[in-house]
Protein backbone atom coordinates (compact mmCIF):
# COMPACT_ATOMS: atom_id res chain seq x y z
CA UNK A 1 0.00 0.00 0.00
CA UNK A 2 1.67 3.34 -0.67
CA UNK A 3 1.39 6.11 1.63
CA UNK A 4 -1.17 8.22 -0.08
CA UNK A 5 -3.75 5.22 -0.49
CA UNK A 6 -3.16 4.91 3.26
CA UNK A 7 -4.05 8.47 4.19
CA UNK A 8 -6.85 8.21 1.90
CA UNK A 9 -7.91 4.93 4.26
CA UNK A 10 -7.56 6.57 7.19
CA UNK A 11 -9.07 10.13 5.76
CA UNK A 12 -12.26 8.05 5.24
CA UNK A 13 -12.08 6.41 8.34
CA UNK A 14 -12.12 9.24 10.11
CA UNK A 15 -14.52 10.93 7.76
CA UNK A 16 -17.09 7.70 8.00
CA UNK A 17 -16.58 8.40 12.19
CA UNK A 18 -17.44 11.88 12.56
CA UNK A 19 -20.41 11.54 10.73
CA UNK A 20 -21.27 8.65 12.95
CA UNK A 21 -20.52 11.44 16.05
CA UNK A 22 -22.89 14.20 14.25
CA UNK A 23 -25.66 11.81 13.27
CA UNK A 24 -26.09 9.97 16.77
CA UNK A 25 -25.50 13.28 18.86
CA UNK A 26 -28.58 14.89 16.92
CA UNK A 27 -30.69 11.83 17.50
CA UNK A 28 -30.21 12.02 21.43
CA UNK A 29 -32.46 14.61 22.26
CA UNK A 30 -36.17 14.02 22.02
CA UNK A 31 -36.92 17.49 20.56
CA UNK A 32 -34.35 16.45 17.49
CA UNK A 33 -35.81 13.00 17.27
CA UNK A 34 -39.73 14.95 17.46
CA UNK A 35 -38.68 17.60 14.64
CA UNK A 36 -37.42 14.34 12.74
CA UNK A 37 -40.78 12.57 12.63
CA UNK A 38 -42.84 16.24 12.05
CA UNK A 39 -40.98 16.57 8.92
CA UNK A 40 -41.52 13.08 7.99
CA UNK A 41 -45.06 14.00 7.33
CA UNK A 42 -44.56 17.68 5.84
CA UNK A 43 -41.74 20.63 5.20
CA UNK A 44 -42.27 23.09 8.15
CA UNK A 45 -41.36 26.83 8.18
CA UNK A 46 -38.59 27.46 11.65
CA UNK A 47 -41.96 29.06 13.35
CA UNK A 48 -44.33 26.23 12.97
CA UNK A 49 -41.64 23.65 15.02
CA UNK A 50 -41.26 26.44 17.50
CA UNK A 51 -45.23 25.88 17.83
CA UNK A 52 -45.54 22.84 17.79
CA UNK A 53 -42.63 21.98 20.13
CA UNK A 54 -43.38 24.58 22.33
CA UNK A 55 -39.97 26.13 22.42
CA UNK A 56 -38.33 30.00 21.69
CA UNK A 57 -37.50 30.23 17.97
CA UNK A 58 -33.44 30.63 19.35
CA UNK A 59 -34.42 26.83 20.76
CA UNK A 60 -35.52 25.87 18.07
CA UNK A 61 -32.74 26.98 15.73
CA UNK A 62 -30.37 25.67 17.56
CA UNK A 63 -31.84 22.30 17.09
CA UNK A 64 -31.95 22.72 13.35
CA UNK A 65 -28.47 23.61 13.24
CA UNK A 66 -27.61 20.37 14.88
CA UNK A 67 -29.63 18.26 12.53
CA UNK A 68 -28.53 20.50 9.71
CA UNK A 69 -24.76 19.73 10.37
CA UNK A 70 -25.41 16.36 10.48
CA UNK A 71 -27.66 16.08 6.82
CA UNK A 72 -30.98 15.17 8.84
CA UNK A 73 -32.35 18.31 7.34
CA UNK A 74 -32.12 20.60 4.66
CA UNK A 75 -33.02 24.35 5.07
CA UNK A 76 -34.50 27.16 2.64
CA UNK A 77 -35.26 30.69 3.39
CA UNK A 78 -38.06 32.05 1.36
CA UNK A 79 -38.73 35.94 1.88
CA UNK A 80 -38.82 36.00 5.58
CA UNK A 81 -39.28 32.27 6.52
CA UNK A 82 -36.74 29.58 6.66
CA UNK A 83 -38.22 26.53 5.23
CA UNK A 84 -37.07 22.82 6.84
CA UNK A 85 -37.38 19.93 5.24
CA UNK A 86 -36.20 16.42 6.05
CA UNK A 87 -32.25 16.18 4.54
CA UNK A 88 -30.36 13.73 2.13
CA UNK A 89 -28.96 11.33 5.13
CA UNK A 90 -30.61 8.01 4.79
CA UNK A 91 -29.19 6.69 8.09
CA UNK A 92 -26.85 4.18 5.51
CA UNK A 93 -23.97 4.04 8.15
CA UNK A 94 -25.88 4.42 11.19
CA UNK A 95 -27.59 1.38 10.30
CA UNK A 96 -24.79 -0.70 8.87
CA UNK A 97 -23.19 -0.01 12.20
CA UNK A 98 -25.92 -1.07 14.63
CA UNK A 99 -26.51 -3.83 12.90
CA UNK A 100 -22.70 -5.07 12.80
CA UNK A 101 -22.78 -4.34 16.45
CA UNK A 102 -25.92 -6.43 16.90
CA UNK A 103 -24.42 -9.45 14.86
CA UNK A 104 -21.75 -9.04 17.44
CA UNK A 105 -23.50 -9.41 20.03
CA UNK A 106 -25.53 -12.28 18.87
CA UNK A 107 -22.19 -14.47 18.37
CA UNK A 108 -20.89 -13.60 22.01
CA UNK A 109 -24.35 -14.81 23.56
CA UNK A 110 -23.95 -17.87 21.19
CA UNK A 111 -20.65 -18.76 21.65
CA UNK A 112 -21.84 -18.36 26.07
CA UNK A 113 -24.65 -20.55 24.89
CA UNK A 114 -22.41 -23.00 23.43
CA UNK A 115 -19.56 -22.79 26.06
CA UNK A 116 -22.66 -23.49 28.63
CA UNK A 117 -24.23 -26.34 26.55
CA UNK A 118 -20.51 -28.15 27.01
CA UNK A 119 -19.87 -27.38 30.76
CA UNK A 120 -23.40 -28.87 31.38
CA UNK A 121 -22.42 -32.37 28.93
CA UNK A 122 -19.63 -32.75 30.91
CA UNK A 123 -21.38 -32.84 34.29
CA UNK B 1 -59.35 4.84 28.17
CA UNK B 2 -58.77 5.85 32.26
CA UNK B 3 -56.31 8.22 34.05
CA UNK B 4 -53.96 5.16 35.07
CA UNK B 5 -53.70 3.48 31.98
CA UNK B 6 -52.99 7.11 30.08
CA UNK B 7 -50.46 7.85 32.87
CA UNK B 8 -48.88 4.27 32.12
CA UNK B 9 -48.82 5.05 28.45
CA UNK B 10 -47.31 8.19 29.07
CA UNK B 11 -44.51 7.21 31.55
CA UNK B 12 -43.96 4.46 28.86
CA UNK B 13 -43.18 6.86 26.28
CA UNK B 14 -41.20 9.12 28.27
CA UNK B 15 -38.62 5.92 29.69
CA UNK B 16 -38.34 4.83 26.11
CA UNK B 17 -37.21 8.40 24.59
CA UNK B 18 -34.65 8.34 27.89
CA UNK B 19 -33.38 4.90 26.66
CA UNK B 20 -33.40 6.48 23.17
CA UNK B 21 -31.38 9.66 24.13
CA UNK B 22 -28.87 8.03 26.83
CA UNK B 23 -28.14 5.01 23.78
CA UNK B 24 -27.64 7.74 20.77
CA UNK B 25 -25.74 10.19 23.32
CA UNK B 26 -23.07 6.93 24.22
CA UNK B 27 -23.22 6.01 20.60
CA UNK B 28 -22.09 10.21 19.41
CA UNK B 29 -18.47 9.31 20.49
CA UNK B 30 -15.57 7.56 18.62
CA UNK B 31 -13.60 6.14 21.42
CA UNK B 32 -17.08 5.22 22.82
CA UNK B 33 -17.97 3.18 20.06
CA UNK B 34 -14.52 1.23 19.72
CA UNK B 35 -14.84 -0.02 23.55
CA UNK B 36 -18.19 -1.52 22.42
CA UNK B 37 -16.53 -3.08 18.97
CA UNK B 38 -13.44 -4.49 21.37
CA UNK B 39 -15.72 -5.41 24.23
CA UNK B 40 -17.42 -7.60 21.25
CA UNK B 41 -14.44 -9.57 20.60
CA UNK B 42 -13.80 -10.38 24.13
CA UNK B 43 -14.35 -8.92 27.66
CA UNK B 44 -11.58 -6.22 29.24
CA UNK B 45 -10.28 -5.15 32.37
CA UNK B 46 -11.00 -0.90 32.42
CA UNK B 47 -6.97 -1.21 32.72
CA UNK B 48 -6.51 -2.70 29.36
CA UNK B 49 -8.97 -0.35 28.21
CA UNK B 50 -7.10 2.80 28.85
CA UNK B 51 -4.21 0.99 27.22
CA UNK B 52 -5.64 -0.06 23.99
CA UNK B 53 -6.98 3.35 23.44
CA UNK B 54 -3.83 5.51 25.45
CA UNK B 55 -5.91 7.47 27.88
CA UNK B 56 -5.94 7.88 30.92
CA UNK B 57 -7.65 5.63 33.72
CA UNK B 58 -9.88 8.37 34.54
CA UNK B 59 -10.92 9.23 30.65
CA UNK B 60 -11.71 5.74 30.07
CA UNK B 61 -13.44 5.18 33.50
CA UNK B 62 -15.85 8.18 32.61
CA UNK B 63 -16.65 6.80 28.95
CA UNK B 64 -17.03 3.55 30.34
CA UNK B 65 -19.71 4.87 32.88
CA UNK B 66 -21.21 6.25 29.80
CA UNK B 67 -21.66 3.30 28.00
CA UNK B 68 -22.55 1.39 31.89
CA UNK B 69 -25.76 4.03 32.24
CA UNK B 70 -26.77 3.24 28.50
CA UNK B 71 -26.93 -0.56 29.39
CA UNK B 72 -24.73 -0.95 26.52
CA UNK B 73 -21.58 -2.58 29.31
CA UNK B 74 -21.58 -3.90 32.34
CA UNK B 75 -18.61 -4.13 34.71
CA UNK B 76 -17.73 -6.31 37.55
CA UNK B 77 -15.00 -5.66 40.13
CA UNK B 78 -12.73 -9.05 40.87
CA UNK B 79 -10.71 -8.08 43.60
CA UNK B 80 -8.46 -4.78 42.21
CA UNK B 81 -9.60 -5.38 38.53
CA UNK B 82 -12.70 -3.95 36.82
CA UNK B 83 -14.05 -6.22 34.28
CA UNK B 84 -16.46 -4.77 30.86
CA UNK B 85 -17.92 -6.91 28.98
CA UNK B 86 -21.00 -6.07 26.75
CA UNK B 87 -24.40 -5.37 28.79
CA UNK B 88 -27.98 -6.45 27.51
CA UNK B 89 -28.92 -4.04 25.43
CA UNK B 90 -29.43 -5.31 22.00
CA UNK B 91 -30.38 -1.83 20.35
CA UNK B 92 -33.76 -2.89 19.54
CA UNK B 93 -36.08 0.39 19.90
CA UNK B 94 -32.81 2.28 18.44
CA UNK B 95 -33.26 -0.44 15.20
CA UNK B 96 -36.96 0.06 15.41
CA UNK B 97 -36.59 4.28 15.28
CA UNK B 98 -33.96 4.19 12.70
CA UNK B 99 -36.24 1.78 11.21
CA UNK B 100 -39.25 3.83 11.05
CA UNK B 101 -37.15 7.07 9.79
CA UNK B 102 -35.91 5.71 6.77
CA UNK B 103 -39.59 3.94 5.57
CA UNK B 104 -41.12 7.78 6.29
CA UNK B 105 -38.13 9.26 4.39
CA UNK B 106 -38.62 7.02 1.70
CA UNK B 107 -42.34 7.68 1.31
CA UNK B 108 -41.98 11.01 0.92
CA UNK B 109 -39.06 10.39 -1.62
CA UNK B 110 -41.85 8.39 -3.67
CA UNK B 111 -44.22 11.10 -3.20
CA UNK B 112 -41.64 13.44 -4.83
CA UNK B 113 -41.25 11.18 -7.58
CA UNK B 114 -44.96 10.90 -8.74
CA UNK B 115 -45.26 14.48 -8.25
CA UNK B 116 -42.28 15.01 -10.88
CA UNK B 117 -43.72 12.17 -13.11
CA UNK B 118 -47.01 13.38 -12.89
CA UNK B 119 -45.50 17.08 -13.83
CA UNK B 120 -43.78 15.98 -16.16
CA UNK B 121 -46.78 14.09 -18.32
CA UNK B 122 -48.63 17.41 -18.07
CA UNK B 123 -45.93 18.91 -19.92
Amino acid sequence: MTTQSAWAILNHMVQYSRKLDSTFGALADPTRRGILERLGRKDAAISELAEVFDITLTGIKKHVSVLEAAGLVTTEKVGRVRHCSLGPRRLDDETAWITEYRRMLEGRLNRLGDFLERTREKR
